[in-house]
């Protein structure tokens, strides 16, 4: 039957990897995962599509336009943009089946229709974790986020890199101490410094309607430097009259002695009062994390405390922090930067299993041998040229080459050769196990 | 600031599990991921979302309506309803970058509109290896599918499964020699003999239009039974006049043989004439696996040789032998059959650290150094009595409680709880370690 052949293509804004970088994307994940999982958070997984009226309770906001949203029959149907919503939904959903604090994390695709711009996908990755209370949830637990953040970089193989810790209680009581009002206009503009500058901050503030004596104070204070303690100490210093401001220096002076007790390397975690994280939603502690030699790349994990999970689906009080990570988006980010291993592999396996001609019964065997003693082997079971079998190995950076032919039938050995050096030898199968490994 | 609240509820057809069921769920994955990658199957993963234009080139079929669509702007977009379209479409996409035969795994969501039922879900993981040739492939990888197969349920801690293997050129060649045409009707019906029996299958073959001397054949070819070696010989006594059924035969004889060369045991695999799979897709050798005590879940494991992967996208001709497995319907069947175990822990975590008032450094050290020696530990912070700290783990069934108290940092030790016995004692950290390993 002749077809009509469609040209084979991906909708716009979409990430497909081919082999190597796919098998790089999933060790990255795979690492995430292991570190979530090392600090005691349990696996969820929600449905992608939920019901509109669920998913948007909380409506408005400037996703709300990004939001895949159709009907299927009489049905409203969504899909989640973040998993923040869903876990809301589920915690209020399952609050009596669930154990308090609850401690989960999460990595699964989320959908925001955004406009097509490099680096920018409609369907990525999301790692997160949260802790939630019922009721309260200690301040310590701000303080072991960033050392599931800091565990989790290191076993990405970064060393320098910074968890820029801020506290939104202190931004908020030092902007009521100075009556300023329009705090969320502020802290957005605030949070921008780094893009846009002190001048054009200082120009948006003023926009805003802030007197100048103010904006002067707020300029002072967000470029108050130095060591985490010096740190502390000039916003001790600065003695502002305000409770919530009081509250927040507390609170960030315990978050950060705590986080040295999680063994956090103080090169690795910084006091930073810029940082606000645009979201209304938090109401503490926040969180990001710079890689020092890519500031560009911008953020690569954040997140923060809240006050309230989940108030648009239950009464239930239910404070918490997370955080997340963006990875379809640092995977696209750390490839720009050619961070990730130019020369990848494109194969699991460790070694290539080539039988001869009338060899393949053994050349199986020799394959089922090597799996029993926990080795990723491959079979090359179609016709050709030994030259072809070969290639196969050295395209996809298979390390190791183990031929089975009459001769080595006859002596009860396997040749081996090392791909990546050329060497080849016939050995006994034991051996070819201990240089496989 | 008061809100209306909503009702947290998922969309009907949908799987959302408690935490406890999700840990099982996730092993179970991860068993069938370790699995397939023993064997070397790379992973793959694609958008949820495609072109409708793309996914749905082979048009029509029953599976059309059941399929998410919907617009997007001015894009039609398609949700993929299983994870071989989009393999076609990849393979075709990428031809030039992939080395053949190519190998990969994909374990993923995908979405049907199914009508709602019990057992059926909407949202489900499906769990694919194929391996696609360019060109030509080898039957030989016939026989080594069915021993992932049986590599994987041995792992999910199954015995007794059968993975039944027929070979659909045997069934069509052997019509061809009764000249019956309608193959498709005839082979859709015989697929039906287990669940409505012999006698429905004759009459429904009679109202096919087969005549009755046909149809009596038909029936008895496909009683044969016995031993693999019984049944392949019976085919041969056969004596059938038909190069499709020779050519069948033969590859069934081949695919037996080397099933046996990769270890398969023989009580696990079964030549059963009975199996077609509907699906006109599959060409060659087919897979059904059954659980042997639970024959009423169906096939767990299912999947087949075709000629030709990708006509719709390519030129090349790409035949491929692969399978499936259900997860998310596979799960819910064990689950409801009482097969997977009732009293799973809701937690990953092997100890719960729980610092008294005053010594949460030494407890947090404490669950620093359990976490250094690969225990995965979680840290109780929150104020409350004791009881209710233990009560954590009590539910959570975290097998053991750390005391981390004034006593133990004096004497430099702490107290371990093991939650089953109850017994409890104050040990050195490095003895707390080996217990808890």
């Amino acid at each position: 039957m002749a077809n009509d052949i469609v040209k084979p293509s991906i909708l716009p804004g979409f990430m497909e990897l081919l082999p190597a970088d796919q098998i790089l994307f999933n060790k990255v994940m795979d690492t995430i995962r292991h570190n979530y999982e090392k600090f005691g958070f349990i696996p969820l997984d929600t449905p992608v599509m939920e019901k509109s009226e669920v998913l948007l309770a909380k409506g408005g906001g400037e996703t709300e336009k990004q939001i895949y949203r159709f009907n299927k029959g009489d049905t409203d149907i969504s899909l989640r943009f973040d998993l923040t919503v869903p876990l809301a939904r589920y915690v209020s959903q399952h609050f009596n089946d669930l154990n308090f604090p609850f401690r989960r994390y999460h990595i699964a695709k989320v959908y925001r229709g955004e406009r097509n711009q490099k680096g920018r996908f409609r369907e990525f990755y999301q790692c997160d974790i949260d802790i939630i209370g019922n009721g309260k949830l200690s301040i310590i637990n701000d303080a072991e986020i960033p050392s599931v953040i800091y565990s989790t970089f290191k076993e990405l193989g970064f060393e320098d890199f910074t968890i820029r810790i801020n506290n939104r209680k202190i931004l908020n009581g030092f902007f009521e101490s100075l009556n300023i009002e329009n705090k969320g206009d502020v802290l957005r503009t605030i949070d921008k410094i780094e893009k846009i500058g002190e001048d054009s901050v200082v120009k948006e503030l003023v926009e805003l309607g802030i007197e100048e004596a103010a904006v002067r104070k707020v300029i002072e204070f967000i470029k108050i430097k130095g060591s985490n303690d010096d740190v502390l100490k000039s916003l001790e210093d600065l003695g502002v009259a305000n409770e919530i401001f009081k509250e927040g220096l507390e609170e960030l002076s315990k978050v950060v002695h705590y986080i040295r007790c999680f063994n956090v390397p103080e090169k690795n975690f910084k006091i930073d009062l810029t940082i606000a994280r645009g979201l209304d939603y938090y109401t503490g502690t926040v969180y990001e994390t710079i890689l020092d030699n890519y500031p560009n790349i911008g953020s690569v994990c954040s997140g923060g405390r809240y006050d309230n999970l989940a108030e648009y689906y239950t009464k239930q009080k239910l404070p918490g922090v997370g955080i997340s990570i963006g990875l379809t988006r640092l995977f696209y980010q750390l490839r720009e930067a050619n961070i990730l291993g130019e020369n990848a592999s494109s194969t699991l396996s460790q070694a290539l299993v080539i039988p001869m001609e009338d060899c393949i019964e053994d050349g199986i065997k020799t394959a089922n041998n090597l799996r029993k003693n926990g080795i990723v082997a491959e079979l090359y079971l179609e016709e050709g040229k030994i030259n072809k079998k070969f290639g196969y190995a050295d395209k996809l950076k298979i390390p190791f080459v183990i031929l089975v032919g009459p001769e080595e039938i006859k002596e009860n050995k396997v040749t081996i050769k090392d791909m990546a050096s050329g060497e080849q030898k016939m050995v006994s199968f034991e051996e070819a196990v201990q240089i496989v490994k």
